[in-house]
Protein backbone atom coordinates (compact mmCIF):
# COMPACT_ATOMS: atom_id res chain seq x y z
CA UNK A 1 0.00 0.00 0.00
CA UNK A 2 0.84 3.53 -0.43
CA UNK A 3 2.70 4.86 2.80
CA UNK A 4 0.73 8.02 3.31
CA UNK A 5 -2.69 6.09 3.34
CA UNK A 6 -1.01 3.60 5.48
CA UNK A 7 0.06 5.27 8.08
CA UNK A 8 -3.18 7.48 8.00
CA UNK A 9 -4.76 4.08 8.58
CA UNK A 10 -3.07 3.33 11.44
CA UNK A 11 -4.87 1.87 14.24
CA UNK A 12 -4.19 -0.79 17.27
CA UNK A 13 -4.78 -4.34 16.52
CA UNK A 14 -4.50 -6.86 19.55
CA UNK A 15 -6.72 -9.71 17.71
CA UNK A 16 -5.52 -11.74 15.51
CA UNK A 17 -6.73 -14.32 13.07
CA UNK A 18 -5.53 -17.98 12.39
CA UNK A 19 -3.44 -17.00 9.32
CA UNK A 20 0.24 -17.49 9.67
CA UNK A 21 2.51 -14.66 8.79
CA UNK A 22 4.62 -15.83 5.34
CA UNK A 23 8.24 -15.87 5.33
CA UNK A 24 8.54 -13.63 2.28
CA UNK A 25 6.52 -11.10 3.86
CA UNK A 26 8.54 -11.24 7.07
CA UNK A 27 11.64 -10.79 4.93
CA UNK A 28 9.79 -7.21 3.77
CA UNK A 29 9.19 -6.43 7.07
CA UNK A 30 13.18 -7.05 8.44
CA UNK A 31 14.50 -5.83 5.65
CA UNK A 32 12.56 -1.84 5.93
CA UNK A 33 13.25 -1.97 9.39
CA UNK A 34 16.82 -2.51 8.26
CA UNK A 35 17.21 0.16 5.80
CA UNK A 36 16.08 3.39 8.23
CA UNK A 37 18.44 6.10 8.99
CA UNK A 38 20.81 5.71 11.63
CA UNK A 39 22.96 7.58 13.90
CA UNK A 40 26.19 7.72 12.02
CA UNK A 41 25.90 5.33 9.89
CA UNK A 42 26.24 2.68 13.08
CA UNK A 43 23.12 0.33 13.55
CA UNK A 44 22.91 0.43 16.52
CA UNK A 45 20.35 -2.02 16.99
CA UNK A 46 19.34 -5.72 16.74
CA UNK A 47 15.76 -7.82 16.26
CA UNK A 48 14.95 -10.68 18.05
CA UNK A 49 12.02 -12.19 16.24
CA UNK A 50 9.91 -14.44 18.28
CA UNK A 51 7.21 -17.05 16.97
CA UNK A 52 7.65 -20.04 19.59
CA UNK A 53 4.67 -20.17 21.39
CA UNK A 54 6.69 -21.74 24.51
CA UNK A 55 9.01 -18.08 24.44
CA UNK A 56 5.62 -15.98 24.40
CA UNK A 57 4.44 -17.77 27.59
CA UNK A 58 7.72 -17.33 29.17
CA UNK A 59 7.64 -13.56 28.55
CA UNK A 60 3.78 -13.30 29.07
CA UNK A 61 3.70 -12.34 33.12
CA UNK A 62 6.24 -9.60 32.23
CA UNK A 63 3.81 -8.27 29.57
CA UNK A 64 1.62 -8.69 32.73
CA UNK A 65 -0.61 -11.20 30.94
CA UNK A 66 -1.87 -9.61 28.17
CA UNK A 67 -3.67 -11.87 25.61
CA UNK A 68 -1.86 -10.07 22.84
CA UNK A 69 1.31 -11.25 24.43
CA UNK A 70 0.81 -15.12 23.43
CA UNK A 71 -2.09 -14.64 20.72
CA UNK A 72 0.40 -13.04 18.33
CA UNK A 73 2.36 -15.04 15.62
CA UNK A 74 4.61 -12.83 15.19
CA UNK A 75 7.01 -10.36 18.13
CA UNK A 76 9.47 -7.97 17.31
CA UNK A 77 11.61 -7.03 19.96
CA UNK A 78 13.84 -3.83 19.12
CA UNK A 79 16.88 -3.32 21.07
CA UNK A 80 19.16 -0.68 21.38
CA UNK A 81 22.39 -2.44 20.64
CA UNK A 82 26.00 -1.11 21.34
CA UNK A 83 27.45 -4.35 21.81
CA UNK A 84 27.98 -5.56 18.30
CA UNK A 85 29.93 -2.72 17.29
CA UNK A 86 31.96 -3.08 20.11
CA UNK A 87 33.02 -6.59 20.29
CA UNK A 88 36.85 -7.08 19.51
CA UNK A 89 36.88 -3.51 18.25
CA UNK A 90 36.69 -0.48 20.68
CA UNK A 91 33.68 -0.42 23.25
CA UNK A 92 32.12 3.49 22.63
CA UNK A 93 31.15 5.86 25.17
CA UNK A 94 28.40 6.01 27.95
CA UNK A 95 24.73 7.42 27.91
CA UNK A 96 24.87 9.40 24.15
CA UNK A 97 25.41 5.78 23.10
CA UNK A 98 22.50 4.70 24.43
CA UNK A 99 20.27 7.55 23.50
CA UNK A 100 21.83 7.18 19.83
CA UNK A 101 21.05 3.01 20.21
CA UNK A 102 17.35 3.87 21.27
CA UNK A 103 16.63 6.32 18.09
CA UNK A 104 18.44 3.77 15.82
CA UNK A 105 15.96 0.55 17.57
CA UNK A 106 13.07 3.00 17.04
CA UNK A 107 13.66 3.70 13.62
CA UNK A 108 13.64 0.20 12.67
CA UNK A 109 10.93 -0.29 15.08
CA UNK A 110 8.24 2.12 12.78
CA UNK A 111 9.69 1.49 9.78
CA UNK A 112 9.01 -2.23 10.07
CA UNK A 113 5.51 -1.03 12.02
CA UNK A 114 4.61 0.62 8.31
CA UNK A 115 6.18 -2.37 6.26
CA UNK A 116 3.82 -4.29 8.18
CA UNK A 117 0.42 -2.23 7.93
CA UNK A 118 1.46 -1.61 4.29
CA UNK A 119 1.67 -5.79 3.73
CA UNK A 120 -2.10 -5.62 5.53
CA UNK A 121 -0.87 -6.67 8.77
CA UNK A 122 -2.15 -5.24 12.21
CA UNK A 123 -0.18 -4.54 15.27
CA UNK A 124 -0.29 -2.98 18.95
CA UNK A 125 3.11 -1.65 20.57
CA UNK A 126 3.25 -3.34 24.17
CA UNK A 127 4.82 -0.94 26.69
CA UNK A 128 5.23 -3.10 29.61
CA UNK A 129 8.91 -3.91 27.43
CA UNK A 130 10.09 -0.76 29.10
CA UNK A 131 8.83 -2.04 32.86
CA UNK A 132 9.69 -5.41 33.42
CA UNK A 133 12.90 -5.14 31.62
CA UNK A 134 15.20 -7.34 33.96
CA UNK A 135 13.14 -10.44 32.94
CA UNK A 136 13.10 -9.55 28.92
CA UNK A 137 16.71 -9.16 29.52
CA UNK A 138 17.15 -12.36 30.48
CA UNK A 139 14.54 -14.45 28.53
CA UNK A 140 15.94 -12.91 25.44
CA UNK A 141 19.64 -13.36 26.77
CA UNK A 142 20.97 -9.82 25.93
CA UNK A 143 24.49 -9.46 26.50
CA UNK A 144 25.85 -6.37 27.67
CA UNK A 145 25.38 -3.18 25.92
CA UNK A 146 21.81 -4.17 24.51
CA UNK A 147 18.43 -3.44 26.24
CA UNK A 148 15.22 -4.03 25.12
CA UNK A 149 13.72 -0.42 23.77
CA UNK A 150 10.27 -1.70 21.70
CA UNK A 151 7.98 -4.86 21.98
CA UNK A 152 5.66 -5.18 18.55
CA UNK A 153 3.03 -8.06 18.28
CA UNK A 154 2.16 -9.03 14.74
CA UNK A 155 -0.88 -10.55 12.78
CA UNK A 156 -3.33 -10.90 10.60
CA UNK A 157 -6.30 -8.67 11.89
CA UNK A 158 -8.76 -11.22 13.10
CA UNK A 159 -11.98 -8.37 12.69
CA UNK A 160 -11.88 -5.98 9.57
CA UNK A 161 -14.05 -3.25 11.21
CA UNK A 162 -11.75 -2.03 14.13
CA UNK A 163 -12.18 1.53 14.41
CA UNK A 164 -9.48 4.19 14.75
CA UNK A 165 -8.16 5.35 17.60
CA UNK A 166 -9.17 8.70 18.81
CA UNK A 167 -6.41 11.51 18.31
CA UNK A 168 -5.69 15.00 19.03
CA UNK A 169 -6.00 17.51 16.03
CA UNK A 170 -2.56 17.52 13.80
CA UNK A 171 -2.58 21.63 14.77
CA UNK A 172 -2.13 20.68 18.55
CA UNK A 173 0.53 18.98 18.27
CA UNK A 174 2.39 21.16 16.00
CA UNK A 175 3.96 24.73 16.67
CA UNK A 176 5.64 27.03 14.43
CA UNK A 177 9.50 28.14 14.44
CA UNK A 178 8.89 28.05 18.75
CA UNK A 179 7.08 26.33 20.83
CA UNK A 180 3.96 28.40 21.87
CA UNK A 181 2.28 27.70 24.75
CA UNK A 182 -0.89 26.11 25.48
CA UNK A 183 -4.02 28.14 27.13
CA UNK A 184 -6.57 26.76 28.81
CA UNK A 185 -9.20 27.17 25.86
CA UNK A 186 -6.00 25.52 23.63
CA UNK A 187 -5.96 22.49 25.63
CA UNK A 188 -9.86 22.08 25.89
CA UNK A 189 -10.24 22.03 22.39
CA UNK A 190 -7.30 19.79 21.72
CA UNK A 191 -8.62 16.93 24.02
CA UNK A 192 -11.87 17.67 23.44
CA UNK A 193 -12.75 14.51 20.50
CA UNK A 194 -10.82 11.89 22.68
CA UNK A 195 -12.41 13.38 25.98
CA UNK A 196 -15.21 12.73 24.23
CA UNK A 197 -14.86 9.21 22.83
CA UNK A 198 -17.43 6.72 23.59
CA UNK A 199 -15.40 4.99 26.08
CA UNK A 200 -13.35 7.60 27.44
CA UNK A 201 -16.56 9.51 29.12
CA UNK A 202 -17.81 5.82 29.99
CA UNK A 203 -14.14 5.02 31.68
CA UNK A 204 -13.96 8.56 33.37
CA UNK A 205 -17.38 8.65 34.75
CA UNK A 206 -17.30 5.43 36.13
CA UNK A 207 -14.29 6.42 38.52
CA UNK A 208 -15.31 9.75 38.95
CA UNK A 209 -12.51 11.42 37.36
CA UNK A 210 -12.63 15.11 36.56
CA UNK A 211 -10.96 14.35 33.16
CA UNK A 212 -9.20 11.90 31.14
CA UNK A 213 -6.10 12.68 32.53
CA UNK A 214 -7.07 12.29 35.63
CA UNK A 215 -8.03 8.64 34.38
CA UNK A 216 -4.11 8.06 33.22
CA UNK A 217 -2.31 9.33 35.79
CA UNK A 218 -4.28 8.68 38.84
CA UNK A 219 -5.32 4.55 37.81
CA UNK A 220 -3.58 3.96 34.41
CA UNK A 221 -0.06 5.07 35.25
CA UNK A 222 0.38 5.94 39.26
CA UNK A 223 3.22 7.72 40.12
CA UNK A 224 4.59 5.67 42.32
CA UNK A 225 4.41 2.66 39.76
CA UNK A 226 6.16 5.26 37.57
CA UNK A 227 8.63 5.48 39.95
CA UNK A 228 9.44 1.84 40.94
CA UNK A 229 9.64 0.92 37.12
CA UNK A 230 12.20 4.04 36.18
CA UNK A 231 14.42 2.70 39.14
CA UNK A 232 13.87 -0.71 37.33
CA UNK A 233 14.82 1.00 33.80
CA UNK A 234 17.92 2.62 35.64
CA UNK A 235 18.89 -0.34 37.21
CA UNK A 236 18.96 -2.48 34.15
CA UNK A 237 20.78 0.16 31.83
CA UNK A 238 23.20 0.28 34.78
CA UNK A 239 23.68 -3.66 34.96
CA UNK A 240 23.95 -3.75 30.81
CA UNK A 241 26.81 -1.33 30.76
CA UNK A 242 24.97 2.18 29.73
CA UNK B 1 5.31 5.66 -3.41
CA UNK B 2 4.66 2.04 -2.31
CA UNK B 3 5.62 2.05 1.69
CA UNK B 4 8.10 -0.50 1.28
CA UNK B 5 9.80 0.36 -1.86
CA UNK B 6 10.49 3.71 -0.06
CA UNK B 7 11.97 2.42 3.18
CA UNK B 8 13.99 0.45 0.68
CA UNK B 9 14.97 3.05 -1.81
CA UNK B 10 15.95 5.60 1.56
CA UNK B 11 19.32 7.08 1.65
CA UNK B 12 20.54 10.44 3.29
CA UNK B 13 20.14 13.20 1.30
CA UNK B 14 22.06 16.02 2.54
CA UNK B 15 21.58 18.88 -0.36
CA UNK B 16 18.37 20.27 -1.61
CA UNK B 17 17.23 22.21 -4.71
CA UNK B 18 15.83 25.41 -4.87
CA UNK B 19 11.87 23.84 -4.81
CA UNK B 20 9.79 25.31 -2.13
CA UNK B 21 7.85 22.44 -0.25
CA UNK B 22 4.23 22.62 -0.80
CA UNK B 23 2.10 23.50 1.94
CA UNK B 24 0.31 20.59 1.14
CA UNK B 25 3.11 17.88 1.18
CA UNK B 26 3.94 19.61 4.32
CA UNK B 27 0.13 19.27 5.66
CA UNK B 28 0.73 15.18 4.65
CA UNK B 29 3.89 14.84 6.44
CA UNK B 30 2.88 15.99 9.32
CA UNK B 31 -0.49 14.27 9.23
CA UNK B 32 1.37 10.75 8.76
CA UNK B 33 3.59 12.15 11.69
CA UNK B 34 0.82 12.58 14.11
CA UNK B 35 -0.97 9.70 13.31
CA UNK B 36 1.34 6.79 15.30
CA UNK B 37 1.27 4.40 17.99
CA UNK B 38 1.66 5.95 20.90
CA UNK B 39 1.90 5.36 24.19
CA UNK B 40 -0.85 4.70 26.02
CA UNK B 41 -2.55 7.21 23.59
CA UNK B 42 -1.24 9.85 25.17
CA UNK B 43 0.67 11.41 22.15
CA UNK B 44 3.59 12.58 24.21
CA UNK B 45 5.36 14.78 21.97
CA UNK B 46 5.07 17.71 20.05
CA UNK B 47 6.75 18.73 16.50
CA UNK B 48 8.46 22.12 15.91
CA UNK B 49 8.40 23.38 11.83
CA UNK B 50 11.49 25.62 11.20
CA UNK B 51 11.15 27.48 7.80
CA UNK B 52 12.46 30.32 8.55
CA UNK B 53 16.03 30.89 7.77
CA UNK B 54 16.85 33.35 10.86
CA UNK B 55 15.48 30.57 12.99
CA UNK B 56 17.95 27.98 11.30
CA UNK B 57 21.15 30.65 11.28
CA UNK B 58 20.56 30.96 15.10
CA UNK B 59 20.35 27.01 15.72
CA UNK B 60 23.18 26.24 13.09
CA UNK B 61 26.38 26.95 15.45
CA UNK B 62 24.46 24.43 17.61
CA UNK B 63 24.51 21.88 15.13
CA UNK B 64 28.70 22.37 14.45
CA UNK B 65 27.35 24.85 11.29
CA UNK B 66 26.89 21.80 8.87
CA UNK B 67 25.50 23.18 5.58
CA UNK B 68 22.31 21.10 5.75
CA UNK B 69 21.33 23.13 9.27
CA UNK B 70 20.58 25.83 7.02
CA UNK B 71 20.35 24.69 3.65
CA UNK B 72 17.07 22.54 3.61
CA UNK B 73 13.70 24.49 3.35
CA UNK B 74 12.31 22.81 5.96
CA UNK B 75 13.08 21.61 9.22
CA UNK B 76 11.31 19.31 11.58
CA UNK B 77 12.51 19.02 15.18
CA UNK B 78 10.43 16.19 17.32
CA UNK B 79 10.45 16.98 21.09
CA UNK B 80 9.22 14.42 23.60
CA UNK B 81 6.38 16.70 25.56
CA UNK B 82 5.20 15.88 28.83
CA UNK B 83 4.13 19.30 29.20
CA UNK B 84 0.65 19.56 26.97
CA UNK B 85 -0.71 16.44 28.59
CA UNK B 86 -0.03 17.96 32.09
CA UNK B 87 -1.20 21.61 31.85
CA UNK B 88 -4.08 22.37 34.20
CA UNK B 89 -4.50 18.21 34.80
CA UNK B 90 -1.56 16.45 36.75
CA UNK B 91 1.62 16.50 36.25
CA UNK B 92 3.04 12.68 35.18
CA UNK B 93 5.47 10.95 36.65
CA UNK B 94 9.73 10.85 36.17
CA UNK B 95 11.53 8.53 34.19
CA UNK B 96 9.40 6.22 32.43
CA UNK B 97 7.59 9.25 31.01
CA UNK B 98 10.69 10.86 29.57
CA UNK B 99 11.36 6.66 27.74
CA UNK B 100 7.78 6.76 26.73
CA UNK B 101 7.50 10.55 25.20
CA UNK B 102 11.11 9.94 23.76
CA UNK B 103 9.26 6.86 21.75
CA UNK B 104 6.21 8.62 21.02
CA UNK B 105 8.46 11.31 19.21
CA UNK B 106 10.69 9.13 17.56
CA UNK B 107 7.44 7.27 16.19
CA UNK B 108 6.33 10.23 14.99
CA UNK B 109 9.45 11.52 13.10
CA UNK B 110 9.86 7.98 11.27
CA UNK B 111 6.58 8.25 9.88
CA UNK B 112 7.67 12.14 9.07
CA UNK B 113 10.49 10.61 7.24
CA UNK B 114 9.03 7.72 5.56
CA UNK B 115 5.88 10.29 4.51
CA UNK B 116 8.17 12.81 3.12
CA UNK B 117 9.97 10.18 0.93
CA UNK B 118 7.32 8.87 -0.64
CA UNK B 119 6.55 12.34 -1.74
CA UNK B 120 9.63 12.33 -3.34
CA UNK B 121 11.89 14.50 -0.59
CA UNK B 122 14.98 13.64 1.19
CA UNK B 123 16.45 13.86 4.39
CA UNK B 124 19.13 13.35 7.29
CA UNK B 125 18.91 12.88 10.87
CA UNK B 126 20.66 15.66 12.94
CA UNK B 127 22.40 13.97 15.55
CA UNK B 128 23.75 17.29 16.94
CA UNK B 129 20.05 17.52 18.34
CA UNK B 130 21.09 15.57 21.40
CA UNK B 131 24.20 17.47 21.88
CA UNK B 132 23.99 20.76 22.36
CA UNK B 133 20.26 20.38 23.82
CA UNK B 134 20.56 23.44 26.32
CA UNK B 135 21.12 25.70 22.67
CA UNK B 136 18.12 24.26 21.66
CA UNK B 137 15.41 24.79 24.48
CA UNK B 138 16.99 28.46 24.20
CA UNK B 139 16.17 28.22 20.62
CA UNK B 140 13.06 26.91 19.98
CA UNK B 141 11.68 27.93 23.40
CA UNK B 142 10.66 24.87 25.19
CA UNK B 143 8.72 25.10 28.52
CA UNK B 144 9.59 22.18 31.03
CA UNK B 145 9.04 18.97 30.17
CA UNK B 146 9.57 19.48 26.94
CA UNK B 147 12.78 17.63 25.36
CA UNK B 148 14.10 18.28 21.57
CA UNK B 149 14.87 14.28 20.52
CA UNK B 150 14.86 14.50 16.38
CA UNK B 151 15.64 16.60 14.29
CA UNK B 152 15.71 16.19 10.66
CA UNK B 153 15.98 18.85 7.59
CA UNK B 154 13.94 17.51 4.55
CA UNK B 155 13.45 18.96 0.96
CA UNK B 156 13.64 17.95 -2.82
CA UNK B 157 16.99 16.31 -3.35
CA UNK B 158 19.66 18.47 -5.37
CA UNK B 159 21.20 15.37 -7.16
CA UNK B 160 19.24 12.34 -8.29
CA UNK B 161 21.68 9.94 -8.33
CA UNK B 162 22.94 9.78 -4.37
CA UNK B 163 23.88 6.06 -4.07
CA UNK B 164 22.22 4.14 -1.07
CA UNK B 165 24.37 4.46 2.27
CA UNK B 166 26.54 0.70 2.86
CA UNK B 167 24.45 -1.09 5.12
CA UNK B 168 25.25 -4.40 7.08
CA UNK B 169 23.27 -7.63 6.08
CA UNK B 170 19.80 -7.70 7.25
CA UNK B 171 20.98 -11.13 9.02
CA UNK B 172 23.41 -9.64 10.37
CA UNK B 173 20.94 -7.57 12.82
CA UNK B 174 18.39 -10.44 13.25
CA UNK B 175 18.29 -12.96 16.68
CA UNK B 176 15.77 -15.66 16.29
CA UNK B 177 13.79 -16.32 19.77
CA UNK B 178 17.14 -15.22 21.98
CA UNK B 179 19.73 -13.15 21.05
CA UNK B 180 23.13 -15.00 19.34
CA UNK B 181 26.23 -13.61 20.51
CA UNK B 182 28.82 -12.97 17.26
CA UNK B 183 32.02 -14.68 16.62
CA UNK B 184 35.08 -12.95 15.43
CA UNK B 185 34.13 -14.23 11.89
CA UNK B 186 30.25 -13.72 12.18
CA UNK B 187 31.35 -9.67 13.17
CA UNK B 188 34.04 -9.73 10.42
CA UNK B 189 31.02 -11.26 7.16
CA UNK B 190 29.05 -8.61 8.68
CA UNK B 191 30.99 -5.80 8.20
CA UNK B 192 32.77 -6.81 5.37
CA UNK B 193 30.89 -4.45 2.70
CA UNK B 194 31.13 -1.50 5.21
CA UNK B 195 34.73 -1.43 5.83
CA UNK B 196 35.14 -2.12 1.89
CA UNK B 197 33.34 0.80 0.62
CA UNK B 198 35.65 3.19 -1.19
CA UNK B 199 35.24 5.72 0.95
CA UNK B 200 35.12 4.01 4.12
CA UNK B 201 38.82 2.37 2.92
CA UNK B 202 40.04 5.94 1.95
CA UNK B 203 39.20 7.28 5.57
CA UNK B 204 40.60 4.26 7.90
CA UNK B 205 43.61 4.46 5.71
CA UNK B 206 44.12 7.93 5.69
CA UNK B 207 43.66 8.07 9.61
CA UNK B 208 46.15 4.91 10.02
CA UNK B 209 43.36 2.96 11.76
CA UNK B 210 42.88 -1.12 11.81
CA UNK B 211 39.08 -0.99 11.24
CA UNK B 212 35.80 1.39 10.61
CA UNK B 213 35.16 1.18 14.66
CA UNK B 214 38.73 2.52 15.29
CA UNK B 215 37.33 5.25 12.97
CA UNK B 216 34.31 5.98 14.63
CA UNK B 217 35.83 5.97 18.13
CA UNK B 218 39.36 7.18 17.77
CA UNK B 219 38.21 10.54 15.60
CA UNK B 220 34.43 10.57 15.02
CA UNK B 221 32.98 9.96 18.51
CA UNK B 222 35.41 10.40 21.00
CA UNK B 223 35.00 9.09 24.42
CA UNK B 224 35.50 12.34 26.22
CA UNK B 225 33.48 14.26 23.81
CA UNK B 226 30.65 11.37 24.49
CA UNK B 227 31.22 11.93 28.64
CA UNK B 228 30.65 15.66 28.14
CA UNK B 229 27.81 15.88 26.32
CA UNK B 230 26.20 12.69 27.97
CA UNK B 231 26.45 15.40 31.15
CA UNK B 232 24.78 18.41 29.13
CA UNK B 233 21.83 15.63 27.89
CA UNK B 234 21.32 14.33 31.74
CA UNK B 235 21.73 18.17 33.27
CA UNK B 236 19.05 19.12 30.66
CA UNK B 237 16.93 16.36 31.69
CA UNK B 238 17.22 17.77 34.97
CA UNK B 239 16.08 21.37 34.03
CA UNK B 240 13.46 20.42 31.76
CA UNK B 241 11.70 17.93 35.24
CA UNK B 242 12.33 14.38 34.26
Amino acid sequence: MNAIDTMLQHRSIREFSEQPIEKEILDKILAAACNGSTMGGMQLFSIIVTQDKAMMEKMAPAHFNQPIATNAPLILTFCADFHRFGIGRHEGGAFPAYQWAVTDALIAAQNACVAAESLGLGLCWLGTITYNVPQFIEALQLPEHVMPVACIPMGYPKHNNTPLTPKLPVGALIHQETYHDYSDSDINRAYETMEQADNNVKMVADNHFANLAEDYVLRRYKKEDNEFFSQVLKDSMNKQGF
